[in-house]
């Protein structure tokens, strides 16, 4: 990270980039009121930055140690930036606000009547944006795999219905990116692009997800600490695409014996990540818990705990869900569930600063 | 499990129990309004139950699988108990009600000026119970143990103190018991009686603090899952002891690198929990995140979770607590929680039956 | 699974194939001596075995409940193939037999003289493959990231000079394929394409590389449990290609404060997958431990364990690698590591039927 | 710790002594050939060094930040003590020397005859240590828990079946102590005591256990980094005992689906241990892997790995031992082990220093 003086010129600037690009670092320079900043991205470890520190026009040249500076708050504030919570703006949706967001629709999408009919009733319970998977993670090749792995064919036209149903109920859509050979296709048809907890670790998946400069939504892996979600998170933000939005949905649970539920929620993790980054944080209790029983009160908890929205698997008749069929509300239990969750977000009104 | 007829006479009854003394274990004869139950405490693999069921008097007789019947919900309604949630009394505070209850206090008692300070600011703050360290669980034999560790006078003169001020400011009072030497004194001077996480395991302990039939707050091990959490539980209850407060206190995190918390509070725990089992369950924020900036947050998500109550380290200095000072909050923090926690439990007036 | 008779047709055998594929299965054909089986991938919740197994030749029709049948040793034994332990043949090196196998070279490869340099050291340490890392998967977006990473053309380049290298001193040579777009042109240099541990429930990447139809080095992540890490490889083999060499590298540490080692090497999780399936387990303990000091000691108990070989990072100068510098052993520690290795398998000499 | 001058007078000493006890302090005088040390006890965080460093005879006088000072090796290094590894005596048998020493028996007595038939099996079979529990730890109260938990008669009575079969064999006995009560009776009969995994955090117990001035088997707990063990074994050395053996029984599995272990035995633990500390360690292949069938891999391993010795289980019919029978090895099986791992330790002579 190099901070340059209020009054360096844009020669001095572009001096310095030009000298940066010696070590094969790639550079990129916010322009702030009170000074210009060229923030590194890449290996910094041989970077003479006392060399750096002389040149003209430089106010300060040193390492950020942290692994995620791109999106970290206190490095924000650093930058005259001020530290403030971003708002990423999905259609007319915004997330990270005032307001809490609600992303709901089928786990995975099996065919058009019964995604048009999800979407309405989501839509009816006061949902905001439509989620429905096309290209399904699974454990066991030997299971459905969404409609997605039937043939290209299949997964285009899969998508299109996701399109329209979004574009017919007046919700922005959202649906998963699982390999690299889905970026283009998916990107054509989603509002959104879904990452998933499988995936959190795949750096060259995530970083030709973050170049087609959509928002992300980026699901924290199983297994993952904080840090470590944040410092892969980064690789998005590296792309010049900071409009990520992070989602905390349980990691593996521990214990000999049942723990009734699959996995554990980590609502702590929300407010501690909303300290350091001042990306928007939001929970999925639907996978977490894998239990419909327990989605109204992790709900409330996670908006307790305060996060930006959520996003929960409906469908009108879980029991016939292919998948995570045990884990599915309906429309109905959805409209409870969001409207508890306005009453305590309206109470409780955090400021993430 | 041995279920009688409604009509079975006292010397069946009597018939059976003594039959089931020849196995060598212990029965508990509750007695219901249609029908009365034997329950059997101990390993029930050797019991003839074909040859028991056909006993004048019985109406069914067979093994229980679960290894905590004696605290389940569904074998309470499968008793004609109705499964009803159960209050426990502690003094004049009903743990497990409508309200949420309020456990605050320092984490270790310094001295008596410091207690009574501090007594006196959580009642203000709305606090129910007074807790107070004495015997201090700690990971390292060169750190501070708590006045307990000094000697048995030192201990006695300081569990008289916590008496004292529980009394002085109309609070109940609670400490922990970490060994089986410590049982007596304590109980002497307490109301309710911790076993603290670290001690979840150890049944000699559970087993002989269960024996003073006082109330208990049992902690889960931050290694446990939740069924052997329920299965140690039953040690108490098998000494006929159910006025058990169970208690999430977060478990061990997980994944590499930083994660911005001491544990994981797993607060899906709680509803799950309460499903299973009649019995209360709270939240300790405090040693959960190990962070004093987390406990609004996560107390306002424990009780939209469902749990009856909090215990929340408190000290009018946190700086100066010798332990777990980053985790203290003061009393004025103290009554922003609880202020928050009664807006949201009346919000979502939840019953776990 | 369908078992065909003896006496069956190949009409028959064709007709069944049809049949199968009406509900969208890919059906595969193995003739054994005593009978043909066809294997179906995909789901297989839909399909009416009952209906198939009346079908003209066949002689059993039923769903296999395991979701890695194709690599079962189980399987394998019902199918007559005498659940013999597979023989992962990489060039003229066969892994799974008798004799164990070591992989040895730079954790990165940084430029041809120091691949040269170590290649001729590993070879005389009686090393049998050569590793070298080109494209490195990395925790943080700001570490170096292989020379993969810095353009194709370079990717290209490092990829040759591991050819090279393995061409002159007669080792097959064996890289990392990161992301999809990597495929085609590691799988033209590698002769044995290694999928990490971060990459492992990457379904698109490991069928994509499986088609190559190239040996595979498998890892598991460092959270998966075992019925997993078999799950995901049988995506491999639903490629059709069996020619997987699986490889334990450690998991996540688990309880409070330091635990001296990296990840946990699950050593146990060698035997217990051989009895699960017919492949070969290596182990890495350089990745597992972090430790140069524990590296002998932990590759004597792997190839105690029952391993059929190891993979180890070596490099004349451990201080001078830009990555994992602390885990690298030396070409004359490395052979002080192979001859113990040697002489415990011989002492040993498992058969893992 | 305070080191003293060599001409240091003993009144200098007995004046260091004296100072360090008005800070509530236990000091332990150790005097070697170069100079004396006094170790300290307790909490040392207000203790003014600087003060005592100034004493007549004082040399060097310092707080020593590892929370196991008393059993480091590079502690016992700094005291001219060399870092040797300890022998630990137990009769005649020396653990922690060259030669591997094993511990084997039945997980719980069942009878006399049993365990004397046992007894004869694991003696022929080459065992060094008899084992045998009498009350024994279990997840469920209703759960068979050793002929200890009948009564104090039938405990006591079992206990001097143990001592009998033990002089009968000429084997040093072993057994569990699960909580306070017990500790004195144990003592009368065993050779070295054992505390068990569900016990290691109990901090009283282990004092306890540790005045008896006998050797303790010391078992990580299952949810423990080494860095707690470590910490919690200082609490026996606070003492004055430092006969401990440590031992490596399985920590809790991860990852979702099967693991096929009951838990995964952290092999690389035990030289990294040996590494911290001079006490012996040994393992537990019975409760890590659950499974008979895996035991002569892990003990191998765990050999190979530089185990200064096991403790397995023994039965002569395991399907008929009331608890842990999928675990147990018959003596003919043990005796294959143990040959095994005296050829695996010949071959490689490891020096732990």
């Amino acid at each position: 990270m190099i901070i340059m003086r209020a009054e360096a010129t844009d020669k001095e600037i572009a001096d310095v980039v030009k000298e940066t690009g010696k070590y094969g670092l790639k550079a990129e320079v916010s322009r702030g009121e009170r000074r210009t900043v060229i923030e590194l991205v890449g290996d910094q470890s041989k970077i003479p930055f006392s060399r750096l520190a002389v040149l003209p026009g430089v106010k300060e040249a040193a390492m950020v140690e942290t692994p995620y500076r791109l999106i970290s708050r206190e490095y924000s504030r650093r930058l005259d930036e001020a530290g403030e919570s971003r708002i990423v703006q999905v259609g007319n949706i915004r997330i990270g606000g005032d307001e809490p967001v609600f992303i709901a629709g089928p786990c995975a999408v099996e065919n058009k009547r019964q995604l048009f009919k999800i979407a309405e009733g989501v839509k009816k319970a006061g949902a905001h944006i439509l989620r429905g998977g096309i290209f399904k993670p699974r454990n066991s090749v030997h299971s459905f795999q969404g409609l997605g792995a039937i043939g290209r064919e299949e997964a285009e036209e899969a998508l299109s219905w996701l399109r329209e149903a979004g574009d017919r109920y007046e919700m922005p859509v959202i649906t998963e990116v699982r390999g690299e050979a889905q970026i283009d296709m998916v990107a054509t048809y989603a509002d959104i692009l879904q990452i998933g907890t499988r995936n959190m670790y795949d750096q060259d998946l995530i970083t030709g997800v973050a170049r087609k400069k959509k928002p992300i939504l980026y699901k924290r892996h199983f297994g993952a600490g904080i840090e470590e979600f944040l410092s892969f998170a980064e690789y998005i933000a590296a792309e010049g695409n900071k409009d990520i939005v992070l989602c905390e949905r349980g990691i593996l649970p521990l214990g000999k014996g049942r723990n009734y539920t699959r996995y554990t929620l980590d609502l702590a993790a929300i407010p501690a990540i909303q300290k350091e980054t001042f990306l928007p944080v939001i929970a999925d209790p639907s996978h977490a818990t894998g239990r419909r029983d327990l989605i109204f009160n992790m709900s409330c908890a996670a908006i307790a705990a305060g996060a930006s929205g959520l996003i929960i698997e409906t469908h009108y008749n879980p029991a016939q869900s292919p998948v995570d069929s045990q884990q599915m509300v309906t429309p109905d239990e959805l409209k409870e569930v969001i409207d508890a969750c306005y009453k305590i977000r309206h109470l409780i009104a955090y400021n993430h600063k």
